[in-house]
């Protein structure tokens, strides 16, 4: 009996397969290659991977008991259970990866193009029993008549060499990447050079084509990061690699199948080949680019918090296996600190943070799935990190999720009526940060909720009564009753969730707090306030200024400048200056580790606080 | 009756394979996995891959005719023949490739040692919070105290990082080649600092494990070049390259298993670790460097004749494959023209001949496969090549054979007793080099041939009236009977055979010659004379000065110097200024074309003289 068989069939896909008796589902659903999100990397924690599942199953785990009390019947959380006979599995709209909305605005600036990638034609002399130099030499003697004078050494440039110069009759065209020869092509190729820049996001990774001759945008895509299924946040991710012989090079497999999913998109909409495209730029957070070198990353998760490398990388193509030409080049950003990567690097870069000759006080908030916030007075800059990010993608959120379709963004609490947009439009089955920030501020408005956060109908709530439910031993606000949500589960914002926010929205405020403290300057005397990413772009201005999201600055300006990180890696491909910069940049800004600043959890708890904006 | 299967047994081995009708025996032969020498590549102008087979073959060809004239039945040229139906091969041990004579003597002189890979050991201060910099930087802010300053960026030196840091506890070694650090070992590995040295010949691979601190020679191996059996000489590998779709790749993977095999046999001897061998250098020819590196030589052997790459090469060992530590380095010699290669300039590196201070006249000549000849007047070197090798060798000589087991290396003729000597002892199976040489020069001093090298007993010589014999429409001399000899084939040296050495010997003598003019400088003016490789070694200098092999220096020193290229790959190995020297040689040497040199051929009738001497 030890060894039955058990058959288990996915639907609605109707994938089936066979496996042995007491298989971990987990197991079962990697084996049939059915994707589902973990989002805390499978260990019961959050909840989130409902599957609904009917056959003869291990019993009901105390974690399970935990977060599963208000659903149906035959539901059951994917990394807790376990086949004990022939099962049917239903993959819930929850747990299923989607393809995430994508952020691909732009500040709209002028860069300058000052290429890194350079085409020179050359028509070479023919070798003859009078000048018999080698192949190479030749080479470098008419670069040399050029200006172009350094020693080429690269085997599998000098492997192709021979060919490429008698297939195009002598006359090529060589790729040159500052002090070094990338290419050799026949004949004349000039106008054809291209690169891709990459933000490779902890959730979502965005790469853009660019015409590296002019700088112009080709096309832009994004997808969501393969690694999410092994974890939400970077945490898990190591967690997963240190459980898991192989989970270094799978994590490493995993995002460099998606940049090149996303190089062929791309290409396909550019309508351009794989071999006029040379050099890529990478952004991300420091995990992100240790997980992108295939450099174990453990001990930045590890006290006392060390990268291996912080500096930038460049490397060829074919050493991480990135399907540009072969022979082209790879980018990777330096890093700030462990928590502070290349991708507050670019967001640096993008905004002229560091531009020296600015006596303004300026301050970016960048929230992905991490929040870094950077101070500049001049050419002092600092810059934090906080653990804001996830509650904004929707983790750690009972029923929280990216924004994808059927994640609500919108809310409008008004005379005891609700009004919730939900994108793609359709039935909602569950909230993404946005919709958090609006209904949290929709709660405070109708004093449903005060300054403490705490859920407690007042006298003037009365209307909204009937919608404070008990959910998990909790009060809940019902936002979608179960009728009308797709799965039949009804969607609500409990305690808890508004307390996840309060501890974001908290990290956000006392990181900017303790920047201004660093640099001594006072929040009226801030000039400029610049919000990077998603948070800057999908949340409504007013919900965030009503629950105090960020400090009031009297005197800034407040932009929102969309994925600045991607922009700052497209900087990084166009112009070699700028490229130079990115180095300045990771040494001259000062990292302040919140954690250990004298007071943090004081500060911490004030900021929490929705009705302080100060 | 197309697809019938014939089945091919190979004896001695019983190998055994089903293939096939009308499969080329040397198709069948490569699937068995059998070796078997194809000198001119199987182009069917050596007659050597003789194969005795029994069964249903095709008929013989005109070129098996040619060649299988006086040998018994059942013989045919592996080259020629297909299968018809079941067959039983027997392989001749003229076509097995078996184990040369190696040649491993050294030049009796101090190197000085200053090694190209250094250790250093470390102690490391462990991360802290207050010094929480990236594991890259703290090693390199370690080793900046030392007053090593360069910027580390090998991708898989970062990868291993973090381990070794944290498994040998922060202490480390790390190993060092001039401006780049190669390798990070945990703990004190100081001491243990190997390197290897190749002398890449188109015949014979010699390999040498050395100690790098102490240039202290650990062991010594040589391999035949497996390449051999697509092609005695560079020209029919060429050939072969051009022939076969992954020729190159073929000629590649053999050469660079060959080199695999022989480290793995050295570090057997020499007790030594994969791990601690950090360094290889390599020498060869134009034509043998391009093959290792995989770079297509084909425009060598092609008007104008260019290499592709003529300068030093430097490489990780995994970028070729080559086993030692995955991230050692690798070091090929430059050459200085298409014919005069890496092994040339290692020769006059090991010979000092471009030493500066000196103003003598020295003339080195080594003869491999191929030929080379340096001349050197004070800061002066002329170099040329010439064809003269391959006869030497056993190529083009009938039954001329590599100086291997049963091959005749002596030969005295006295009172019109025959004397051979038998390489092993045992029966003699064909002749090498020395014994060419040695039996030319017997014939000469008995007048069976006379100065122009014509076989035509004189009445001085009627007592080997009878050894005068007829061959392929030739006349020959026998050297050992049927009876005695192994195989039951009578040893003969012909008329052809004769004519070959003379054709040899005069490339020689012509090009010292050559060179001699081009630098104005008289026979007695040359004061010392080098001989290198096997040439030097092996053979009897009387014979040598009786046929007059080279011209006679009336005050000349003349030296044996061994293999004097796998001394340069070890000076290259244990020396950084050595390594340097190479490129300077490289391109201080001129090279003259002998073929385009005025009256060359002229010169050449002349040298080819027996008689003449100067």
């Amino acid at each position: 009996m030890k060894n039955r068989k058990v058959r288990v069939v996915f639907q609605p896909e109707r994938k089936e397969i066979l496996t042995s008796i007491k298989t971990p589902i987990r197991e079962a659903i990697e084996k049939a290659g059915v994707k589902i999100n973990f989002p805390c990397g499978g260990k019961g924690i959050c909840g989130k991977c409902r599957i609904r599942v009917k056959g003869k199953l291990s019993p009901l785990t105390s974690v399970e008991k935990k977060h599963l009390q208000s659903v149906e019947n035959d539901v059951r959380l994917a990394c807790q259970v376990a086949v004990e006979g022939d099962v049917e599995v239903e993959i819930y709209p929850l747990s299923l990866i989607s393809f995430p909305k994508i952020l691909t605005d732009r500040i709209n600036r002028k860069i300058k193009i000052k290429p890194v990638i350079k085409k020179i034609y050359l028509s070479l002399s023919p070798p003859s029993l009078k000048d018999q130099i080698a192949d190479l030499s030749r080479l470098e003697r008419h670069l040399g008549e050029r200006g172009i004078r350094y020693p080429l050494t690269d085997l599998d440039l000098i492997k192709r060499l021979p060919g490429v110069m008698r297939e195009g009759d002598f006359k090529l065209t060589a790729v040159l990447e500052k002090q070094r020869l990338l290419v050799v092509e026949k004949g004349d190729t000039r106008g054809k050079n291209f690169g891709v820049a990459f933000d490779v996001g902890t959730t979502t990774v965005v790469g853009t084509l660019i015409d590296l001759d002019t700088g112009e945008e080709l096309a832009t895509d994004a997808l969501l990061n393969p690694q999410t299924s092994f974890g939400e946040d970077v945490v898990s991710r190591i967690d997963f690699l240190q459980s898991h012989p192989e989970g270094l090079k799978i994590l490493q497999k995993r995002i460099i199948g998606a940049i090149n999913r996303i190089i062929q998109r791309l290409r396909e909409v550019g309508e351009v080949k794989k071999e006029n495209i040379y050099l890529a730029t990478f952004v991300g957070n420091t995990v992100m680019q240790h997980l992108l070198l295939g450099v174990n990353p453990t001990n930045l998760a590890l006290y006392p918090y060390v990268p291996v490398v912080k500096r930038s990388m460049e490397l060829k193509a074919t050493d991480l296996g990135i399907r540009i030409n072969p022979q082209g080049s790879l980018y990777l950003f330096p890093s700030i600190a462990a928590f502070v990567g290349g991708d507050t690097v670019a967001v640096i870069l993008a905004t002229s943070l560091s531009n020296e000759d600015s006596r303004k006080v300026r301050l970016a908030i960048d929230i992905g799935t991490n929040g870094e916030i950077v101070l500049a007075k001049g050419k002092k800059l600092v810059c934090a990190s906080t653990a804001a990010g996830p509650a904004f993608e929707g983790a750690r959120i009972s029923q929280g999720m990216r924004a994808e379709r059927g994640a609500i963004e919108k809310v409008r609490l008004e005379e005891g009526k609700i009004e919730v947009e939900v994108i793609g439009g359709g039935r909602a089955r569950g909230i993404c940060g946005s919709g958090l920030i609006d209904t949290s501020s929709q709660l405070l408005k109708e004093k449903i909720i005060d300054s403490s956060g705490r859920l407690k109908p007042s006298s003037k709530a009365k209307e909204w009564s009937s919608r404070i439910i008990r959910k998990n031993d909790h009060n809940g606000f019902l936002l979608v009753e179960k009728e009308k949500a797709q799965d039949g589960i009804p969607i609500i914002l409990t305690q808890k969730d508004i307390r996840e926010l309060q501890l974001a929205k908290g990290a956000i405020c006392s990181g900017i707090k303790i920047l201004l403290t660093c640099l001594g300057v006072e929040r009226d005397e801030v000039d400029e306030v610049l919000l990077a990413g998603a948070f800057g772009s999908y949340i409504n201005p007013e919900s965030a200024h009503l629950i105090g999201l960020i400090p009031t600055f009297p005197k800034a300006k407040v932009r929102s400048v969309g994925n600045a990180a991607s922009l700052g890696a497209i900087m990084a491909l166009v112009s070699e200056k700028n490229r130079k910069q990115t180095e300045k940049i990771s040494e001259g800004v000062d990292y302040v580790e919140l954690a250990s600043y004298p007071d943090f959890s004081d500060i911490l708890t004030q900021a929490m606080d929705f009705g302080k904006q100060e």
